[in-house]
C-alpha cells in the first residue's frame, strides 16, 4: 500500500491557488497500541480552513508550512491496536489529508451505515449540522412567525438553518449565489423567499422579501450582503455570527458601514460563535437532527468531487459556490 | 407666574445649534383632577435626545418640529390634584422643557431629599445610573480579574460603569477627552489605566493599557475608538453598545473596519439595548446603586449649568465633551 498525503506548501495571497498544497507520496504509517490505521473515504472541505492558512490569531492555530492539512475525515479501519475498534468499523474524526492516517481511539467515533449514508457524518449529522443547529436555536433563538434570513443559505450549514427555521415555524428568507440553488432552496426546502446575490439587489430585495423586517439574521458570508440586512432589523433582532467567507480571501481590512448604529437602536444582539464551545451538548443536537432526518422533516445535499487529488480544488472552489450543501471528497 | 418652555425648532444638520431651539413665553396650565402642577429645579439633557431629533425609525420617536422638548426632570409639586403627593413634594419623571408642567401622578416619582441630593435623581440614582449598572452586570457581565475597557468614561454613564466594575474586582481601562477628565478617573475613582482619545494614539495606548487583553468593551462613543478596542478582544468578550456619541451628529454612513471578523474569531457578543427594556428591574438597581452611595463605594460627578434659557446651549456642549459627569441644567 501507498500512502499519500497533501501538505500546506505556501501560505495563499487571496484566493488560494493549487500551488498554496503540495501532494506527496508518503510513508504507510506503523501503528501503535492504542491507534488504529484508518483508510481514508471521504474528506470535508470548509471554509473555515482558511483561516487557518492565515497567520496571526484565531480560535484555531494557523497550519505551519509543510504541515498536512487536516479537517473532517470518514474512513474506514483497516487494523485496529485498539479496543472497541476493529477492522471493517466505519468511523470519523478530524484526521490529515492522507489516504491512511493513523488515529488514536480518542480522535474517532463510529459512524453506522445503516443509521444514514456514511458521507452525513460529515454534513447534517456533523460539524456543519451542529453548526446550524446550535448558532440557529442557541444565538438566534427564533420564534413562530418570526422572519429568518439565511446569508450563504446553499452551503452545507446555510441549507440545514433554513429547515430548522422552517420546523420552528418561521418565515424564512435565502440568500445564495445562483438561481438553481435558490431553486433548490425554494422548491425542495420550502424557504420561503430567496435572493441571488448575484443578479440581485439584495438591499431591495430584503425589503421585498421581509415585509415584517428581519428577526434573526444567520450570517455566513458578511461584507456587503450583511450591510443591507442591517437597517431592517427588527427591534431585539439576533445575528448568528457563524462564518464571513465573503472576507476569508480579503488581504486588507474589510471597510463599510458598521453596524453598532443598527444593533444600537433596535437593542440587537450579534454574536459569534465556534461549535467546539458545544462540545459538551453534540450528542442532544446529532440525537435532535437524526430524529428530524429519519421523519422526512429535514433533508441535506452534498456536492461530491472524486479523486484524492482533487481535494485542494475542491477546497478553492468553495470560495466560488460550485456547491450545493456539503462539498465532499471522494477518495476512492 | 408666567411660563416658559423650549421648542423644537427646526433639525439640526451635523451638530444641533441654538437655532435648532425656540424659548417662548408660554400659558401656565390649568389642572384637572388627577394632574399636579411641577416646578422645573433641575433638567438633565443626555446625548440620546439627538437621536430624537432625527427623523426616521429609533427605538423613541422622533420629536415633531414646534412639540416641546422632553428629558428627565426634577421639580417641586405646586399644586396637587393627585391622591399621593402635595405641595411640596419633590418628584422627578420625563417632563417638558418648562418652567411649569402638568403631570399625571403615574408619570412621577418622589424624591426624597434626605436620602441623597435631589440632583441624583438625574443621575446616578436615575438613568444614567440605570444604565450603566444593567448595561455592564447583564450585558457585560464582568468577572473578577477580567479587563474592562469604557469609552466615555467621564460621563455620567461611564463614570458609574467605571466605579461598578471596579467593585466587581476587574481591571478598568476609561477613555475619556481630556487630562483633567482622566486625572479624575484615575486619582478618585481608581481607574487602573486612563487614555486620553483626543491626545494619544487610542490602539497603542489600549495595547499597553491592556496587557491581557480585553473582555467586556462599554461603548459610549463609536467610531474609531470602537476600532481600536476590537483587535484587543478576548476569546469570549462582551461589547456593550451603550450610545454611539461621535456618530450623532453624523449625516452620512459610519465608515468603517465591520466589526464582525474580530466578534466571529472570539466567539464574541456586541448588544445594543435600551434603559426602558429593564424597567421591571429599576427598584433592584436603585437600591444597589443607593447602598454603593451610602457606603461610599460609589462616587459621582455633575457638571450644572445655571438658567433655564441655557438648557440648549447644555445639550449642545455635550457633544464637545463639556461636561464631567451629569450633565444638568438648573432651572432657578
Amino acid at each position: 500500500m501507498q500512502n499519500k498525503e497533501i501538505r500546506f506548501a505556501s501560505r495563499p495571497a487571496g484566493l488560494p491557488t493549487p500551488e498554496n498544497f503540495q501532494i506527496v507520496d508518503s510513508e504507510m504509517p506503523q501503528l501503535n497500541d492504542g491507534e488504529l490505521l484508518v483508510r481514508s473515504l471521504y474528506i470535508s472541505v470548509d471554509p473555515y480552513l482558511r483561516g487557518r492558512m492565515r497567520e496571526g490569531r484565531s480560535y484555531v492555530p494557523p497550519f505551519a508550512i509543510g504541515e498536512v492539512i487536516r479537517s473532517g475525515v470518514v474512513g474506514e479501519v483497516i487494523e485496529s491496536r485498539a479496543p472497541g475498534f476493529a477492522a471493517g468499523d466505519m468511523v470519523t474524526g478530524m484526521l490529515g489529508w492522507r489516504l491512511y492516517n493513523i488515529a488514536k481511539a480518542g480522535e474517532l467515533r463510529k459512524v453506522d451505515p445503516k443509521m444514514a449514508p456514511v458521507t452525513t457524518a460529515l454534513g447534517v449529522l456533523g460539524m456543519p449540522g451542529l453548526t446550524a443547529y446550535f448558532g440557529l436555536l442557541d444565538i438566534g433563538q427564533p420564534k413562530e412567525g418570526e422572519t429568518v434570513v439565511v446569508s450563504g443559505a446553499a452551503g452545507a450549514v446555510g441549507l440545514t438553518v433554513c429547515q430548522i427555521a422552517k420546523i420552528k415555524g418561521c418565515r424564512v428568507v435565502g440568500i445564495a449565489g445562483s438561481d438553481d440553488k435558490n431553486k433548490y432552496l425554494r422548491d425542495e426546502l420550502g424557504v420561503d423567499a430567496i435572493i441571488n446575490y448575484k443578479t440581485e439587489n439584495v438591499a431591495q430585495a430584503l425589503k421585498v422579501a421581509c415585509p415584517e423586517r428581519i428577526d434573526v439574521y444567520f450570517d455566513n458570508v458578511g461584507g456587503e450582503i450583511s450591510d443591507a440586512v442591517m437597517p431592517l432589523l427588527n427591534q431585539g433582532a439576533r445575528i448568528v455570527l457563524c462564518g464571513q467567507i465573503s472576507l476569508y480571501n480579503l488581504d486588507k481590512p474589510d471597510i463599510g458601514p458598521r453596524p453598532q448604529p443598527y444593533l444600537l437602536v433596535n437593542s440587537a444582539l450579534m454574536k459569534g460563535f465556534i461549535i467546539t464551545g458545544y462540545a459538551a451538548r453534540f450528542a442532544e443536537g446529532v440525537t435532535q437532527l437524526g430524529q428530524w432526518l429519519a421523519a422526512g422533516k429535514l433533508k441535506y445535499a452534498e456536492t461530491i468531487v472524486e479523486g484524492f487529488e482533487n481535494t485542494p480544488q475542491a477546497f478553492i472552489g468553495l470560495f466560488s459556490g460550485d456547491n450545493l450543501g456539503k462539498q465532499i471528497v471522494k477518495v476512492a
